[in-house]
């Protein structure tokens, strides 16, 4: 697309294939893809692309083995032909991309059969973009990346083109759902399941040729809201009939329709609480109305207090997905899938694995992480997320097995794509987006090998290195720099940009670090504290329960410690955050020299706009390090070992 | 008018004077004003007014001697007949509304001849209302009182019913000039200067029956905004010209203009500084420009940093008024008036009077005040400014004058009105803009005795024990459940409602208390400190320049000191925190109980709309109460002597 940044997709990327001569054998939508694909390739690099019975010698042969609905293909090379097979349309597609993303190396060898499947069916996106722009959060929630590609002004946008690349580039890292609205569903948006469903019919048919089903988020009061219903009550027969024939509808204009996701009870949307009805009652209607067309409700485990007391220290915003949602399990329909945060409180830099989910073996569940940088420097600060989300996936939650297993409905990440150019606002954060992609289809997969995908497609090996240094280490690089221990909230509020050390302490959002003279942090165990230690299987629970076994990144988060409190590293706490504000901010100082370095190696306007940010989060990564020294400084009184300026 | 509040002009206001026999001497628009409204007030009472040479006997004789534009009058009671006199129809128009003040004590007895004149020709409301509905700042920027009088969503209003009610509270209390619009001048607002005059026009046209004349404010840059100039360099030739022909225009429009307001090189707004032209250079080029038509140009002296470096202890935001402008001295025009702000910050709910107040003798000066209630409650808390505005007015600032005397440009409050029923939406903050009025007539006027002339003319006798207990204390009241001790600040930005402790601790704006561990203040001695001290005139430069003789309610807007510090009242700084911080809570509980208890003496909605903001008032008092307690307790250590609760 003219004028749009091809992210991992540059045509060179097709040079392998585009050069060659490949048999495509299959008939039908996604292998017409498959076919255009190749054919697009051949007729800029002159290769020729084949079907039916032609004469070989082929040097790649895709085919079509089956009609099933299956996403897996099997890929081997020998005899100088390199052959993808596949039992269903969907899987020839995703081993079209599989040769694509191995670029030359595809066609070297000799290579043994290997199956390729993704661990999850549901490798879903969701945007949180909003149809009509709202006053406060604009056009795309928690975006950083312009506006939404699907709306625009309170109208679905009519040019479809930069949607379907959209597709086809999620295709190509194995994203194969999308949820279109925000899950604050707000008037104009409660009525893209009724009389505007036809916008989202558009959005699904420009996204079905890559394989990208649609789904849609619900208001739970839609029954009143659209169908003039006196209740929403799950549990009642006329709202129940409701939902069956707006579902019904739904399937007409897309029969491939993915579900619903909803957001029931959470900070001032309705659900079921009101009605004395559980979650279950409320998720169960809904896969209900979805179960006749093969739907699911993705139904959000995020449902807290968020009027909370600060002076209450007994009540702890970490706990309440589990208590809310632990007493249900079981209790899920099979097309229910119970959407949890990948931790307790709401993507924050650092957070400890969600206790949830590894407390529902009788639920299907999906995690949900946040490609949207919120938290962690809005796609203007480099931070590449893949080692954050691989260790979520690796986690093994209930004692036994990885995160990426325990879910088994799914991973789902909200959007970081908006209408910018290149697609995510600062340039880098396309990695994320790429990466969540790579590790829901393979979750236990090496996420830096994920990175190196990234860099070799997007910008070849000329600044590979460089790319390399930059983004391999970012995250850690920002936690340093934000804030410290796994503590969390010290943002500004509301935008949740740069620092506010107090910003949420005395708030009702049960977002607090209890910093004073003498300490910092929250007293989460079971003996002393909240007890949400104590919502772990083991051998968790017992390893947060003791400052002594805590993991240093999450002490604060799980203890109240002193400043002079012995960190398993050998530093003190507060020397601790000295230091890792100095080498947060050198750190970013590094990359942004690193990127310098890059001019010539990266197209010209990438690298400007990459350039420009650079100084920007040098600008904040120091604004952050000198008030959260400052704030610590003045409360502790404790000098920096090093005797470096703090105000 | 139907619906909405008749504040201290009520029917019953009129009963002395509408049951007696007037006889009206005189000719002319505001003649025909004060015609019209004894008339009225015979109309409903029964009495009778006469005119020219009727025979007596007459109860009040209500007498213009003369032509001119003065606004003082007598007035005098002897042998049964009260005598009002004025040389200027204005002057009749006040003498009126004495009458009315004074209420059937105007017809008892005898009382020698009084002369009463304002002590300022300029005594001002500034609206800070916006034409278009900003995206952040509303309708009315800093307005709690529902929209604008004058404008509704980019237009006029075509109704100006309102507007002429609310002329005649103005001239019922003395005020005699106002502003239109917003000093931050937007886009839709700019060009009421030129083809948007009209609507001005209309206002003005609404006002001048009660002896109001309008006033606009405008933007530095009209010339390139509207004139299309290259420049508005206000020593270039063209620039001049183009004020000359724009000012002559809005003459023709509004023959009584009163002149321009401007709000230059000032948090954003252009000025003077990009040319390299001085401040004097920019007003007395629009002082050129009203001068052929008695004009006059309110330049402000808000000017400071607004993008400080919060680590850079050397830059004082409160030095920036008379660093900017005593070195102006002299240099500005006759028909220039410097505005400047009562304190050196921003209408916090405790400061120092400003020190340029006293610096500028050769400089026509206006002292501006905040009623509308941006920092002080926002018009959900009841906090009678009339003590604070009397306390700045009878400050000896040149050490020798009262600011009552040396504002000799008049006083100017920025509105606390809108299009609310009753005004002010807080019914009760209706008295702030009556003592503004009868303040800025009278400055040396004693504001408890307007208090109980408001409360006798609103209200009547029946709670008039219980307003005077609500109100008289609640300026201290606020003041002690908020920021401590002068340091200000402690509020959540943006909005500036509620507190938030280090809300604006490390912000870019100016606005620190820099507490630690051991103490808290700023320090703004000459000694030791910025230096602010150094600019008061004797005996303040001392007083404010030593903690020991600093008084306690500034303490920590001049000097840092130790939480154990000593003040003058016996109390420790820490002790003092925690006391007044209990009491104000408790204060505000036994207000509270007082209105309850006037359920009843006071008219229904009122009573409603009162009693419903004593709960948010009583909320948001131990919402400061337990923050700040909190804040210092945790930073400090230090216990509260009497062992109440802190969180």
């Amino acid at each position: 697309m003219q004028g749009v940044d091809p992210a991992w997709l540059p045509d060179e990327a097709f040079r392998p294939i585009g050069t060659r001569r490949t048999l495509i054998r299959g008939s039908g939508p996604l292998v017409d893809t498959v076919r255009a694909e190749v054919a697009r390739a051949c007729a800029r690099f002159g290769g020729r692309v084949e079907h039916g019975a032609a004469p070989g010698p082929f040097d790649l042969v895709l085919e079509l083995t089956g009609e099933d609905s299956s996403e897996g293909f099997t890929h081997e090379r020998r005899g100088g032909r390199t052959t993808v097979t596949a039992q269903g349309r969907r899987g020839l597609l995703y081993g079209l991309f599989h040769v694509v993303r191995l670029g030359e190396a595809a066609f070297r060898g000799e290579r043994g059969r290997e199956r390729h499947a993704p661990a999850s069916a549901l490798r879903m996106l969701d945007h949180w973009d909003n149809v009509a722009v709202h006053p406060v959060m604009g056009q795309v929630e928690r975006g950083y990346a312009g506006g939404s590609l699907f709306w625009e002004d309170g109208r679905a946008r009519g040019d479809l083109t930069r949607v379907r690349a959209y597709g086809r580039l999620l295709a190509a890292c194995g994203i194969n759902a999308l949820c279109v609205n925000n899950v604050n569903v707000h008037k104009a948006e409660a009525r893209l399941l009724t009389d505007r469903i036809g916008d989202v019919a558009d959005l699904a048919d420009a996204l079905r040729p890559y394989g990208v089903r649609t789904h849609l988020s619900v208001t739970f009061a839609a029954p009143m809201l659209l169908g003039d219903l006196p209740t929403a009550d799950p549990l009642d027969g006329a709202v129940r009939a409701w939902w069956a024939e707006a579902t019904a509808r739904v399937h007409e204009a897309i029969p491939d329709f993915g579900g619903y996701v909803v957001k029931a009870d959470s900070e001032g949307q309705p659900g079921p609480f009101v009605y004395g009805r559980s979650h279950a009652d409320g998720a169960n209607m809904l896969a209900a109305a979805l179960e006749p067309y093969g739907g699911t409700v993705h139904w959000r485990a995020f449902v807290y207090d968020h009027r909370q007391d600060w002076r209450d220290r007994t009540t702890d915003r970490a706990r309440a997905a589990y208590d809310h949602f632990a007493p249900l399990d079981g209790e899920f329909a099979d097309n229910a899938v119970l959407q949890v945060k990948h931790g307790p409180m709401d993507f924050q830099a650092r957070e400890p694995v969600s206790p949830l989910i590894g407390a529902m073996p009788r639920t299907r569940l999906a995690v949900e992480v946040q490609a949207t940088q919120e938290y962690t420097g809005q796609q203007r600060h480099v931070c590449w997320l893949g080692p954050m989300w691989s260790e979520v996936l690796r986690f093994r939650a209930d004692g036994k097995s990885p995160v990426g297993e325990l879910a088994d409905g799914g991973l789902v990440a909200v959007s970081n794509v908006g209408d910018d150019p290149f697609w995510t606002g600062h340039p880098l954060a396309q990695a994320n987006l790429y990466t969540f992609g790579r590790l829901a289809w393979q979750p236990d997969a090496d996420p830096h090998e994920v990175l190196d995908e990234w860099i070799r497609l997007t910008s070849g090996e000329g600044p590979a290195a460089g790319l390399r240094a930059i983004l391999d280490g970012s995250w850690r690089t920002y936690e340093k720099y934000t804030a410290p221990l796994g503590v969390g909230w010290m943002v500004q509020p509301g935008h949740h940009y740069g620092p506010s050390v107090d910003g949420y302490e005395y708030s009702p959002w049960g977002t607090y670090h209890f910093a004073d003279r003498d300490g910092v942090g929250v007293d989460r165990s079971v003996a002393t504290g909240t007890g949400y230690a104590g919502q772990y299987a083991k051998p968790w629970a017992e390893l947060y329960e003791s400052p002594d076994t805590c993991p240093d990144e999450l002490l604060l988060f799980f203890h109240h410690v002193s400043y002079g409190h012995m960190l398993r590293s050998g530093k003190t706490v507060i020397q601790h955050i000295y230091d890792t504000h100095f080498e947060g901010v050198a750190e970013v100082a590094e990359a942004r020299r690193t990127w310098a370095s890059l001019a010539g190696l990266v197209e010209p306007a990438r690298h400007a706009r990459v350039a420009e940010l650079f100084e920007e989060q040098l600008r904040s990564a120091r604004e952050w390090r000198d008030q959260i020294n400052s704030y610590f400084f003045r409360k502790s009184g404790v000098a920096d070992a090093h005797g470096r300026r703090i105000y």
